[in-house]
């Protein structure tokens, strides 16, 4: 471990040095150029990939260049941009000189002073970051897999060199809720942070809300419209989100938690019946990512943290219920500060370039003054398995209809401990009739239980005769 | 103007050491300590004021002390707590060695790293922050009428001192709205910021469009549960939130703008009336603080802002429209980032201390380092008076019921150039007859128009004998 600050006597006072400041000093000696020409000088950053984020970027970059420079005092000046092929043709027109397809030379010029990651993916992202912070430069990134799965990496090699590495755009691109959590809501005991992090599945699931629309119709028309990619698996079967919410996860609770650790269910068997109970019941049905604090209890001896992204019943009245169409949103409760929310453009590229921009501001800063932001420290998580999940359930099934199949159903329930709030049958119209038997539906809300509990009610009702099929079980916030 | 570096040569290096570090290493050689013994201090701190506020900032320091020290590296202390009358009794136990009722000699004594003035008011806050300051101590606020009012010459004197001058509890409370505008979107182009920052009249207006409650019947309960004050006009007049919309303005657009600045307009003229047919037109009446900017057009050569505070009609699918009860939120207009929303709790003992919380973290992490936030810089705002506003307008107003009417009211409409996009009329109940001509009620919503000519309209309505009164006018989110 480097010591984070050094000691220099001088007039018979102990001075004590950051790192950052005691590198910006060496660096400069090495020039003979004085500190003093250089906090006064531009800024200079290169940056990797030119997508729709980078071109934001670069266009954010000249268009507020004298803004920042009279809020912020730095002048902040594109060194070079990093690109697979330097013919291409892009969304914003970068200077022929700036482009380069050698990213490793980049990262490690004397031209730049900090790097900004915009290819996504973890490799070659990885190995980029990890050269420029061995080579003492800030770095900036938006992406989210490298975060998820090797962050903490990260996180500890920009301490060990004295420089920032922040990554605000990583979880919800301009909403500001990594500094928020890392700032302002350092001091707080944050016990639940839930989130709508996926853009394309609350575009799907508002469209099929609003519309009475099929999950299937409803994303090919947004495949079309280009709100869902080609092979949209990363935003419905929830990877995307369970991404976002391990650094989320890692931010508020100062725990490593990665991708791996987050349990999720995507939105592919949320069905137009399900969306149709659930507005009567007075629930809208959200993608929500979803990461707890507990404390060590009878039940752990230890502070554990459950991650999970799951389709939620969320009450009409719950300001994530009101978070439509492609916006994002993150709610947050603290014991202190109480509910909080953040909503906004949780994706796009000029969204995504603005969060990255007020990293960029924050980082030249910082370079100017020789310090940095704390990263996240602290140990592994110890994960809470999902099956000891504790919440309200939903369940939907298609039954014959005979006397005596709401007790049969009821005693699977019972047999687990899982105690029934409210239950609702329906005859199903024959177009809706999944299976040659099924004649009615029930729809059944429960009690808080355990997650194992449930599964087991699940496993025992799909052994009736009686029970013709499981259509959906989602989890409910009471 | 204080230099904001000084430069000293060490080794043929030019260095270059901020006004902030340089008084730290002054103090410490005249104690002859060491800088690195001072690092690893603990930070006190003077809180002047116990209401409820500092009785919940003693509570977390207490409570979140161990969790505050691993995460962030600072062991906070309380050194005094300055009260009018030490023998009070108060919500939190404060131990009787702590308690003074010399605020004057706490903010300047020895023991004391850093300030928190949670007294309120303009005196003696304000001069109790310029001796912090002058004494180089960093200083915390909750306090918006300071803000609002003298907040300019406190930065400036922060801003000389080398010192932090931290105020995000001012704003909005828990909300961390403040840090969000100064940091995350400093590189921004913000357009506009509206907000619901009065919890009073977002409870009451709530109650009436909940329960079809009046305004009057409404009040009194409120000030019956302790939701307003037994005199409730700096809430219902719009004052609290003017003083916030003005701290908003000055953090988002970089300019000095004061509570005078801000045109406000209360709630106590919102009858169950407007309630109705706001909601029956797809609106829900909030009190909002709206602060906008100009940039130099046809209308005007230079940079103007807007701030202004009033009853406005929003239409429902606005998030700001599922804002409810005494819950708070701010909506920000970015050119990259897009709608942004922060909400939360806007006032209350914990909510507000977990703000005043992650401020004095941040200025202990600064002293630590030796750096400061940087503070709104900016010239006088010019302020676009409200007749320039460019609105849509509703205006509800009782007439006779005789042929020609409508013809008559509609031609006041179209001398000012004020078009109309919608009317409704109905027939007035007889319980509802306001003056003993009035038979009809019409209901206008207009397109976007001029203030002055929406001004001058009403008054010639007001002129017309067909006319027995101009119940009310709003201004209409679009």
């Amino acid at each position: 471990m480097v010591k984070p600050f050094t000691e220099v006597t001088l007039n018979n006072v102990d001075w004590s040095i950051s790192n950052a400041t005691l590198r910006l000093l060496l660096t400069h000696s090495a020039r003979q150029v004085g500190i003093v020409k250089d906090v006064s000088r531009t800024v200079r950053i290169g940056v990797l990939g030119c997508g729709t984020v980078g071109s934001g970027l670069l266009e954010l970059l000249e268009s507020r260049r004298s803004h920042i420079s009279k809020t912020s005092g730095v002048d902040l000046e594109v060194a070079g941009v990093a690109v697979r092929s330097a013919s291409k043709d892009r969304n914003y027109p970068v200077a022929s000189e700036l482009l380069t397809t050698k990213a490793e030379e980049l990262v490690t010029s004397d031209d730049v002073d900090i790097v900004v990651e915009l290819i996504g993916g973890i490799e070659p992202a990885r190995s980029l970051c990890v050269a420029a912070l061995e080579a003492g430069k800030p770095v900036i990134t938006a992406n989210k897999e490298l975060l998820a799965n090797v962050g903490f990496e990260l996180y500890e090699l920009a301490d060990a060199h004295g420089v920032d590495f922040l990554y605000e755009a990583s979880a919800a691109a301009a909403i500001p809720i990594v500094r928020s959590l890392r700032e302002s809501l350092v001091g707080e005991d944050i016990t639940r942070i839930m989130g709508i992090v996926n853009g394309t599945t609350n575009y799907i699931l508002t469209r099929m809300d609003e519309e009475g629309a099929d999950y299937s119709a409803v994303l090919s028309d947004a495949q079309r419209l280009g709100y869902a990619e080609r092979d949209p698996t990363a935003d419905v079967d929830g990877f995307d989100a369970g991404a976002k919410a391990a650094i989320l996860a890692s931010v508020a609770f100062g725990k490593k938690v990665v991708a791996g650790d987050v349990y999720h269910e995507g939105i592919s068997a949320v069905t137009q019946n399900d969306i149709e109970f659930a507005r009567n019941l007075g629930y809208v049905i959200k993608l929500l990512a979803v990461a707890e604090l507990f404390e060590p209890s009878d039940e752990s001896t230890e502070t554990e943290i459950g991650v999970r992204v799951h389709p939620t019943m969320v009450p009409k009245d719950h300001p994530l219920a009101s978070v439509r169409g492609s916006f994002n949103a993150v709610f947050v409760e603290g014991a202190a500060a109480g509910e909080l929310m953040f909503y906004g453009r949780g994706a796009g590229g000029l969204p995504t370039a603005s969060a990255v921009l007020g990293d960029l501001i924050d980082a030249a800063t910082n370079l100017k003054r020789g310090a940095h932001e704390p990263v996240p420290a602290g140990d592994r998580a110890t994960i809470r398995p999902i099956d000891s999940l504790h919440s309200a359930y939903y369940l939907n099934l298609e039954v014959v209809d005979s006397s005596g199949v709401l007790a049969e159903v009821a005693a699977a329930f019972g047999r687990h401990n899982v105690s029934i709030l409210s239950m609702e049958q329906t005859a199903l119209p024959a177009d809706e009739v999944r299976s040659g038997k099924a004649e009615a539906r029930l729809i059944f809300i429960t009690h808080v239980a355990q997650e194992s509990d449930m599964q087991a009610t699940v496993a025992d009702l799909r052994k009736l005769d009686v029970v013709a099929g499981i259509v959906n079980m989602m989890r409910v916030i009471a």
